[in-house]
């Protein structure tokens, strides 16, 4: 699996781990157990240094966790604090701790030198408690390798053709291209859609949209959209146009895909209108229609998977659209050599 | 996988491949996307030269045929016409273009050397369209290896044991061996079973009974066989009797095993009487055995490959039954060991 | 797969195995076809010389065997005796015949060197047909490795923790350790639980419970446990009590773990109280809180293998509880060397 090692990585929904519940999960192919006590985060090696069991498997017992094959007991920083039908712990009775935060309605965990885990790296994600935005909240389990995943956040001609039928998407949409920014943690991506129909509240009106996203180490997109008065993109000369000023579909998303292991990877996904620019039923409908469009996703990212598979020296012949996944590739690339130049993280 | 290119395999029904609807499977464990307009098949590699999507989740543009991942456009040779976003095409953006007919009812694919694809080398099996026959149409597909099946329709003698509550055979089926001809692409076997109830129709009548088929590369199965009066093994000098002549039971079958991947195969076949010589209602019940027996076959073969696979070493010791087995491994042999003196197929 | 060879494995409850009934299964990944003819037990090597089909599909004929395939016919020594359509037999044509007797309810097969196969190393283990118990019946299929299994037999610390909820042991269970005494072919474990409820028949009466177990190779646990007033276990010094003296919830258990293949295992056991101490219902009740508790086991396995096989190499931390655990490894390690240092068993 070629993944940067020091980065945040989304391992679940803040409001999928309550109190005192253990949650088992892998990230980069570790497992990992989650927990939360008195709001603080805990995330280790879900492994009991005895016998390998899952800690998962186990229970709370305050801010420790039980082992609960043969009882070993571990404080929250790894170490085994007690062993039934002995005295003394060995020191070397110890699983490996993960950094872990929760901001933006996520957990995230950083899988590298923890030294490095910096939590200004975590990027401003729209969480879904923003109380701007309505979003509703999605995530799908994917047979397929996160890369082939980021690649197609990466390129967005794409919805031309997997998405005619969900988001509608007209072919000329990837007749152009993209204005491409780099970013220190990504990249920045441009659009606007001159003369189209406002994709989700008002398809009879035609408006002039933006969407604009970023795509950020180690797989978050953050992305907002709105549709302007016909003529705003010439008038903003198809630069960034003034969020304020927007008349239509104003919205926004936030997206997480994270290699739990070999050709398995978890999508996590919110969005929906700003509540200047939507209700409720808007906001459902977003949701409908995005979890249709991911669907179309997976089918075909899981068929590309099984072609790759199945091909001895697999080579790619990239368009002009792959700008985007080429300076993203180059990124990781340099990133995950930065990290074997370092001391060793594994 | 051990089966030789420079031959046609049977890739799918004709009456499955409707004009301008893409079908997407794999022979020798490769991709093979196929489609037919204005008569005409194509057959690509079923993998897109761009990200390595399948061409099969594409859409049919006249005779050109549309990746719907991102949108590039191929003719039917293989070549890329149309990428969206950029107006020059790289020439190296063509993929693997297979020859593919459609004939006797079934479409043929070429693996091998597009100049040695001679469509006389195509076996003249029974169409299901064949206006002599009544026929019925059948497909099963195994987790095995084809040539397992391969193997079992070269020995007949498996009719005795693994077909004696479908086909009926006789335990004595077994004791006599088949008359065996090398043919220039496999082999030849014949056979009388004299005094014989007449097994579909006439089971109440005794009558001798011929039958006789040819084994063909990569695994083409042809026969016809009848029952004829009393006397009739002897008056023929157990030799090949007059067709004409035959007075009850006559019917054909022709049948191809693809070799679909490691472990995977699809099992092509029809069957029924001679217009002459039975009804729809024969023919239903002549398919119905048929589809019995084929999957106490399948029960058979499968079980025997799942041995195979834990056996360390696997090695055989034939029996007389096996000549037909050994002379045809002999010639797959020599015809892979001939394409790979040739210049490289791969 | 680590285990012994010249051992005598459980393949099957000996009420499973009808008179001329063929049974398929495997044992250290081989697979066995067992029949019974007349009384007498056979087991040959599943897999027919001719081609390697499971002679487990085949059919009874005496004593004889039918492969189902092709109709090659062994007698129960494994030497095939005629083959359809010849008259000589390769004296080689035969496959290989395992030791196995029915002897306490169960079919033992020895999977080493024939000659060494001594019944006498059987262990006297409770026969469900035994006429002073009143016992149960289960299997369980795991998809996990035998020994760890084994090893969870071997350390009954995990009571506490795995089993709270079903045969209620509590937590201080595990905080005192076994006495563990070596025996010729395994170990014996001793446990006095003083001033505990009687847990099956009368929990509000407290109890001093002696539990006794062998866990032997490769394999087999045998176990009686009882109730005795209190102040048995000081009276007898924590020793061995008398059995006849035992007040309430005498019972015992026969197990037998089966390593089927690499992490396929078969769990055979059975339980129940002693006659003069239970009746039918105690031992439905019995049996159900078992089942209970090896599922629980089940669970916890399962995921312990999970963790096992995604860990690069796997090290374990013991504790004073795997005392047990480490003399039977290195009783297992020591015979499979005794083994490969004998003549070649494979």
């Amino acid at each position: 699996m070629n993944y940067p090692r020091n980065a945040w990585y989304v391992a679940s929904w803040s409001n999928q781990l309550p109190e005192s519940q253990l949650a088992g999960l892998t990230i980069l192919d570790e497992p990992i157990v989650l927990w939360r006590t008195g709001g603080k985060v805990h995330a280790l090696a879900d492994r009991c240094v005895h016998r390998l069991a899952p800690l998962s498997l186990g229970r709370c017992e305050g801010s420790h966790l039980r082992c609960m094959y043969h009882g070993f007991l571990y404080d929250s920083s790894g170490q085994v604090v007690a062993i039934p039908g002995q005295d003394k712990i060995p020191p070397r009775a110890r699983v490996r701790s993960y950094p872990a935060v929760d901001i933006h309605g996520w957990i995230w965990v950083w899988m590298g030198d923890p030294e490095k885990a910096d939590e200004s790296l975590i990027p401003a994600t729209y969480s879904i408690d923003d109380p701007q935005w309505l979003q509703g909240q999605g995530t799908i389990d994917y047979n397929a390798e996160a890369q082939l995943i980021h690649d197609n956040l990466l390129d967005f001609s794409h919805l031309s053709f997997v998405h005619a039928n969900s988001f509608g998407t007209p072919d000329d949409f990837s007749e152009s291209l993209p204005k491409v920014t780099a970013l220190p943690q990504g990249m920045r991506f441009e659009r606007w859609l001159v003369n189209t129909p406002s994709p989700f509240s008002h398809p009879e009106q035609l408006v002039d949209f933006y969407q604009q996203y970023d795509f950020l180490v180690p797989g978050i997109l953050v992305m907002w959209f709105g549709g302007f008065t016909a003529g705003s993109a010439q008038a903003n000369n198809f630069g960034r146009p003034d969020f304020s000023r927007a008349t239509s579909d104003v919205g926004c998303t936030s997206q997480a895909v994270t290699p739990m292991g070999p050709r398995q990877s978890r999508y996590f996904f919110s969005t929906g209108p700003h509540r200047s620019h939507g209700d409720e039923a808007l906001k459902d409908a977003m949701m409908a229609t995005t979890q249709q469009a991911f669907e179309e996703d997976r089918t075909m990212i899981t068929a590309q998977q099984a072609i790759i598979d199945r091909t001895p020296s697999p080579t790619v012949i990239p368009s002009a659209h792959d700008r985007g996944i080429t300076m993203f590739h180059n990124m990781v690339a340099r990133l995950i050599k930065e990290e074997s130049g370092g001391r060793a993280q594994h």
